[in-house]
């Protein structure tokens, strides 16, 4: 498998097992195609399929998905905790192997066109694919959620990217774009005093004047008696594991706090994880051609 | 790909590409097996074919190895700088994912009969697979080369354990036998001064008191007036690269000198970086699992 892109769909069904299992399988059934990972909230109402391919293989997976998701989520009739605007609500791209984050803007452009003319949903590109700066944040393009669609849309600054000028009537409408992987890396401290796990934080990440790639919190982990700095890594080509890891261990230490492990959450790829080794291990010739895996995911078809 | 055996299999012929190009060929031809690298040495006289595959495809592609190399390889006529005993002169087994030491074990059983009895070379079992402590060491079985093997085999402690009880008139022995993934891992030291990398190697390796798993020499590189210490990590599970690193380190700050860069030469399993990313960053819950592209390799069929 030459080219690795992998898709993070949320659809709005988290309740209904049999509703999501007909989906996933529709997305499983298109060639090219491998699903990792298919996780559903009952209370988010809410699922997340995770699959790989390449841009052939993906751009068959989110029409396949689409035709599954549409006649099975009415959202007028849709109730549960997470922010949602669509049926298929977000279709993250996020490029894995021998592809681009160019590569993923250009396929989400190709996905939001399908989309649109085959399914008269409206696409909102975001992200790395945004078309403004105001259409980057997920968050934005979603606020007012499927109920202030409607009024959302009919100011000019939230024209969609492409498809009609209104929401479809029962799957609202989809935002699509291409980003960095996305690591959720926890890091647990030798104390139960949840004011310095929150203080790292703030010092960490993007808005407190930290890492442009991070975001934080503290949290408490009430039953091991210690406090946890819970992380998204948002692009950690950029911003990579190690360097975050070294700054909150030194931000401990003039606490008299130790490091006592951390944690990853979900999946990672595997370049990170290269560049904590070659960082630490100070390796000058690294490239995943050194990596006797890596060559086994080349050598296929 | 669920299950990859690699093996690594010396052929004494270094010097005839078109030769060893057919060898590597037959190798290619069988169903299942991926040939990763094929690399001469013509002054050693000597190729290095690096494949792997599941236990059948290794064994089919092991036989048609000597199918090919035997009619090709005249060890009487043989010259080269790299001691040998046969035309294929050694074939290690080694495990890489969803396969286990005693499976490779195993497996070089099934490989020294079906050698034996196809071809009617001597097969002498080293390293882990090896009947006798005096034969885990390849040098030790292959001390006295090939004009030295007809008088070795005579003595009752050097019979095969499969084949003939004398070599193979132009193929000579084979040495077959599992063994963990070899790392060839250098650390450069910023200094001119080889003593000191000769001092860390002793230092570090086993024959000195070192590490289990390390064999080490000092070397100079002097077009870049630093010296090296060049390690053979025999065993990256049990001596882990980050351990020896770290040692290393230390016994060079004992000299005021610094680690300036590491160096892998060659392939290194995905595990060893891994084990060095888990060590620094302290993750308590690390898998392969957590990584997508282990997940990749996974789904293979």
């Amino acid at each position: 498998m030459r080219t690795v892109i992998e898709c993070v769909p949320n659809v709005s069904e988290g309740a209904d097992s049999a509703r999501v299992g007909e989906i996933a399988a529709a997305v499983r059934g298109v060639p090219g195609v491998r699903v990792l990972n298919v996780s559903s909230d009952a209370s988010h109402n809410r699922s997340v399929l995770t699959f790989v391919g390449d841009g052939d293989a993906v751009r068959g997976a989110v029409m396949a998905l689409f035709e599954a998701a549409l006649p099975r989520i009415d959202l007028t009739r849709h109730r549960g905790e997470h922010p949602r605007m669509g049926a298929v609500d977000v279709v993250p791209l996020i490029p894995i192997r021998g592809a681009t984050a160019a590569d993923c803007v250009a396929l989400s452009r190709v996905l939001g066109e399908e989309i649109a003319s085959r399914f008269s949903v409206p696409v909102f590109l975001y992200e790395d694919s945004a078309s403004s700066e105001s259409r980057r944040n997920l968050a934005d393009v979603r606020k007012g959620e499927f109920e202030g669609l409607a009024a959302k849309m009919a100011r000019p600054e939230w024209k969609p990217d492409f498809g009609p000028a209104g929401p479809h009537p029962t799957a609202g409408a989809v935002a699509v774009g291409a980003r960095a992987p996305l690591i959720a890396y926890n890091i647990n401290l030798g104390t139960s005093d949840l004011a310095i796990a929150d203080r790292i934080a703030r010092s960490i990440r993007h808005i407190g004047g930290g890492f442009r790639y991070v975001k934080a919190m503290g949290v408490e982990l009430a039953d091991r008696g210690l406090v946890q700095v819970s992380i998204n890594m948002t692009n950690y080509r950029k911003t990579p594991l190690h360097r975050v890891f070294e700054c909150v261990k030194s931000e401990a230490e003039r606490y008299g706090v130790p490091i006592v492990a951390s944690e990853i959450v979900g999946l990672t790829p595997a370049e990170a994880l290269y560049m904590a080794a070659e960082h630490y291990l100070r390796i000058e010739n690294f490239t995943t051609d050194l990596v006797l895996e890596s060559k086994l995911l080349d050598e296929e078809g």
